[in-house]
């Protein structure tokens, strides 16, 4: 795979009656003024032509699609927004997901894993889902991230994911994720700690070109604890595992007060803060980039972004949805995949 | 006590061998620049003068001091730093708290305490303590803002102090404050989130001047617990405390997600914020506030505001201190005290 940055990047469909289709078919509009990358969509091309339509007095009527295959859609990408079938038609109205909209929506991110896995497209990039939606269908994992780690397996052995929330002005990993915070207490281990970090700094080198990555890592409890008489997690679970870090030779700084890492002048003293919780590592990246904050999967064997946002289906087929997420998601993707040690 | 706002305001010593008495020169210096409200410090004149001497090559030679009563303190403060004396000398050198700060620390809070509620001073502006060091000295307060509370006391009872950081893009009100997070977690009652925003609603009124405050509450959970998958504080304890305080006609919003509650188009929906522990509020105000937030005590029958930093012994007596802080906390306090409702 000499040549990974060329290739296009594999748009998933995402939940069919989402924001999903709005949003991709804004971005392609938008590809020449903005230089963006080459994608193709994984979908429905008939689904496509109808928002399309719908779009069409907000967006305009220039939205052509082409059916192709992988190896075409660059090429097709100037002149059309290329799609590519997965052989399940997408039924669903805007705002109405139906029985249509789970199987589109599975077949799209396992062709797009397909595709990556066998070298047809540089990265994986996906539209957001609705979990509710696909649990009515029988869908078993944790969520979107879950799955992917399902679909990366190799023998058998499925890859610790880890999400990361990048922007220009932030870049954060929360240690526990969809939990909630007493369930977050009773995860948090040394060893989960260690585990994040190593995938991080790995992929901060391989996928983000910085040789030394600068990790700034919370603490837990206000103030870090202030010396253990606000909590002992500083000192019983973070301190440790910075041991084995700093052993491992990765420059790590902590445990940190939460509150005082996220300002202009701290943010420029580290690549990316490791926290503790969800809110910890979302409230400070969605305060300063919450148009442009991308979702990124580390820890797996191809490199996946995805907007940070929703399906909000209460704004879907309206022309209002912002597709700024999804445009810092293609960029950033085609970015990770281009690193040289990225590679493979 | 018909013209509170025409009143120098009391600004206490805080530990002497802190920044306080470094910003406050540094303060009083910009006082005509940025047409700052007259206020006198509680202390020792020799220790002004001592380390007026020393920010000399920093801040110039021009800081001249007036020992005067709380009267005479407007009239003078044009033309000299007016200090009302306590009694207690202090001797600490910078950086270096000695066996006389916890004496004129306390002394200082005591005697503001007293002349704001005697009307001689409009607010009570507290320089940085260390607390460490009151505690070595038989200090039992569990911090600054109880102390406060407690010399507020009428009758035997003892108000209940309400911690909110203030800055222009941003007001936030941490329900739970200085403890650990599992302990916020045990903390946390609808009784407490309910007294909390009544004290919060009805000074927004007197004190803030806004008519029919706009009051967003959090969730404690990711997501706000995302209909109960993710925790269930939202559901028992959160949302009853809100139908109560509906009652009383108080307009609350929430529980609503943290990570999408702090960004620029979000802040301008309400007047405050109400969180459920120390990190939630206090990373977004930290992260967009940095240098010019101030820390307010509501709830007491005084107006009372601090910088939102400590007392910084690595840079006491170097000019390096920023004194952005303070200055938004006298300006604040000005404000606060001039407003229509807040004269008794």
């Amino acid at each position: 795979m000499a040549d990974r940055a060329a290739k296009p990047l594999a748009l998933t469909l995402g939940e069919p009656a989402g924001i999903g289709p709005d949003i991709t078919i804004a971005a392609w509009l938008r590809r020449r003024e903005l230089n963006l990358p080459a994608f193709y969509l994984l979908g429905d091309e008939a689904l496509i032509a109808r928002r399309a339509k719908a779009l069409a007095p907000s967006l305009g009527a220039g939205v052509r699609t082409a059916a192709v295959s992988p190896g075409e859609a660059a090429a097709a990408f100037t002149e059309a927004l290329p799609v590519v079938a997965t052989g399940e038609r997408a039924t669903a109205e805007p705002g109405k997901p139906d029985a249509s909209s789970a199987p589109a929506a599975l077949a799209s991110i396992r062709q797009a894993v397909t595709d990556v896995r066998e070298g047809r497209a540089g990265a994986v990039v996906t539209n957001p889902i609705a979990k509710s939606v696909l649990y009515r269908s029988g869908f078993r994992h944790p969520g979107h991230t879950e799955f992917l780690a399902e679909l990366a397996a190799k023998n058998g052995r499925v890859p610790q994911p880890v999400m990361m929330l990048w922007s220009p002005q932030l870049a954060v990993v929360p240690v526990t994720i969809h939990v909630s915070i007493r369930d977050a207490l009773a995860q948090l281990t040394s060893e989960l700690i260690v585990s994040t970090v190593r995938i991080v700094a790995t992929e901060l080198k391989s996928r983000f070109g910085i040789a030394r990555p600068r990790i700034a890592v919370s603490g837990l409890n206000p103030h870090a604890g202030e010396d253990g008489s606000l909590g002992h997690e500083e000192q019983t679970v973070i301190a440790p595992a910075l041991k084995v870090l700093r052993n491992d030779g990765i420059e790590t700084r902590g445990p940190l007060p939460a509150d005082t890492m996220f300002h202009e002048a701290a943010r420029s003293t580290y690549d990316c803060a490791i926290c503790m919780y969800h809110d910890q590592a979302l409230i400070p990246i969605k305060t300063v980039a919450f148009d442009n904050a991308v979702n990124v999967t580390l820890g797996l064997p191809f490199v996946r972004t995805s907007p940070d946002h929703g399906t909000a289906f209460d704004i879907a087929g309206t022309a209002k949805a912002n597709p700024a997420s999804l445009i810092a998601a293609l960029r950033l993707a085609s970015r990770m995949a281009a690193s040289p040690s990225s590679q493979s």
